[in-house]
């Protein structure tokens, strides 16, 4: 593969944030009626200023800053007195014991931990069994490294969420060939949560196989009423090689710090670290210093985080559904994934038409599925009132472009 | 190459910083002579204690944190307001106009710089020309890549500094193919500076044989009294490919931010934010903010800095060179390489000793260059007598191991 052939793959003029960068072209020509008014907003990612920080963050971070050189300089794998903390709070969180000095590793966020655990994992010709729709990044990375995918269809679209993902799938890509297989649970970008027996049944097959295992469990703490998690390190299967990747990027909102953690085979953590050494050294090291607060909130905080969006997503799919917008019901996280009906334009020029039209941003579903070409990914952690309202005006230009 | 294959060559057991990760091993049975007493020094880094970040550096974070959402989530080549006024400032340093928009891109450290601009030139069979000894990552990134390094020495013994590096092996890399050139300057680990004519004819043999140019720059403020420093990107030769990287950690000791820069041809800076997209999503975006500081620091204050440092310097040398131990004069920046005599135990015997029996961490000189298997590297941006009592007590180790 040549450098042009292997950038190509990496493009990210439609990945979310990146909506700057984009040239609106001729939409003037191409939209259909007038524009519609309302508060913008952008659905690529979170938003920061609605759901602010864990309480504290920058003190602490100030703490670190003061501390100086043993924050600044913390070992590639990220500072011991916090991968201490970090292990005995993941350990209590997931059910799995951790070693804080071979087990685990802080990141440059849980991007950088995905990065550094392809990386770990997949070199050239490695087969590598990737969920579709999943994570954007997640193709682009096995690619990156010389991957080969194999992919597994989520079925999101069933009513029985107990069908995802496709075992019968995933069983065949072990059988054929792969060598790990890489999934978020709750699943970005539809919000959905593998269940027990699914996890059960993939561990199994991991073991039989001798697959590694890359699950990014970003989401896991914001999970809604009535809602069940397993985490797959500790549902009782014996892995050669698990990687498991949580941070505080999302239901914590601190993302501004570019943390993320990674926990499993310390083989794995031993590569990842060489990695880290020439990719970017380490953490932030004062950023790391934040990683004190996590799972130390103040009591009652991140339950009323989980039930604010547990709010939203309700208001949200009633909107889409009389609005005969299909939508799987997120059961964690802040992520919706939309179908949207026949329209009279193709989905990128819708996206830029509801940009310019209707101030609303949103990601394609082809970047987590290259057939996902009906779809749109929503990061509902927004301002209510603002949420609400753009959703309406989606439902609004659906119907203004429906064919 | 296999995974193991190629984490091996990526180790990091010897790299600055990670000695807390080392063993010991049975040093008492190898060790002459009693401890020597001393307040320890790690000069595998600098000291951000002894010479702290530039002032207000974590007031300007704080404000960055409160701006909030935009500050959080910049582009992936980080916020458009800061590259701005970075294209300006560093334009004006190198005398080279740069536009913000398209040839600059804000990365984690200037090793994530570094990983970005090789990652974006190197695949596999790349021949890349790496000077030896330089920056430790540079050889580890070409082979993490797939490439294939042609190695040019840089000729640091001779007492004449202009014939620095090796520029008939570097005509001889570029004729046999090489595609990419990576080097420091001043250089990591000796503290030469380029001079104007190997500059001058590095840039002209890039032209005439098409070879991407990765210059490190990242010492470049940090230059001593009676010094020049020759910037490539304003040589006045028009290059095809050429990134100049550059960043706060050292002189302004903001490495607890892990912020660089890099800035250069469109198109590699295009493909580098393509990477960066699945690496770390961006340098932290409230990190990102200190960069408001840079260049423009209180009037006298770099000044100042960097004549601390040329005193330190000078110090050391008198301590070394009555010691009989050959250094090169650094010409910038806080590094200095030490020749060791022939001694009764290997290397990365000594280096252990001299941390165990002195107090004393060091890097070894292999980091740098496989063959520098009788030298050292000392980060001197320490505590003045602090650095001055270690510096003897090197000299008192030396005499006890010596052949």
């Amino acid at each position: 593969m040549t450098l042009n052939e292997k950038f190509r793959a990496l493009q990210t003029k439609n990945a979310p944030g990146q909506e700057v960068r984009q040239n609106l072209g001729d939409i003037n020509t191409i939209m259909i009626g007038k524009k519609i008014d309302g508060a913008p907003v952008d659905f690529s990612h979170g938003d920061v200023d609605a759901f602010p920080p864990t309480p504290n963050a920058d003190t602490i971070w100030k703490e670190g800053f003061i501390r100086g050189a043993s924050q600044a300089y913390t070992e590639y794998r990220g500072s011991a007195d916090i991968r201490n903390k970090l292990a005995d709070k993941l350990g209590k969180f997931t059910g799995q014991q951790i070693d804080a000095n071979s087990e685990l590793i802080i990141t440059p966020g849980t991007q950088g931990a995905l990065f550094l655990a392809l990386g770990s994992t997949v070199t050239n010709g490695t087969k590598v069994a990737v969920v579709e729709p999943d994570y954007f990044a997640n193709r682009k990375l096995v690619k990156f490294f010389g991957g080969e995918i194999l992919p597994i269809s989520l079925n999101y679209k069933d009513s029985q969420h107990e069908n995802i993902p496709d075992l019968n799938q995933i069983e065949e890509a072990f059988k054929s060939g792969a060598k790990a297989f890489v999934f978020s649970t709750p699943n970005n970008p539809t919000g959905l949560v593998y269940s027990k027996n699914a996890i059960n049944k993939i561990a199994t097959l991991a073991a039989t196989h001798n697959v590694t295992l890359i699950v990014d469990q970003l989401y896991s703490r914001m999970l809604y009423s009535g809602e069940e998690y397993t985490h797959l390190c500790s549902c009782g299967v014996q892995l050669e090689n698990l990687i498991t990747i949580m941070g505080p990027s999302k239901t914590e909102s601190l993302s501004g710090f570019r943390l993320g953690v990674a926990f499993g085979t310390p083989k794995l953590i031993e590569r990842m670290e060489s990695l880290q050494a020439i990719v970017s050294l380490r953490a932030a090291g004062y950023n790391q210093a934040a990683l004190y607060s996590w799972f130390e909130e103040p009591p009652g905080w991140i339950e009323n985080r989980v039930k604010e969006h547990e709010s939203i997503r309700d208001e949200l799919l009633k909107i889409f559904r009389a609005g005969n917008l299909h939508t799987a019901t997120p059961q964690a996280g802040s992520y919706l994934f939309l179908k949207l009906p026949p329209l009279s334009v193709d989905l990128h020029t819708f996206i830029r038409l509801l940009r310019y039209q209707a101030n609303i941003i949103v990601t394609p579903g082809t970047e987590f599925d290259p057939s996902c070409n009906d779809s749109l990914r929503l990061n509902f952690s927004q301002d209510p009132s603002a949420a609400l309202s753009a959703a309406k005006r989606i439902v609004k230009m659906t119907e203004i472009y429906s064919t």
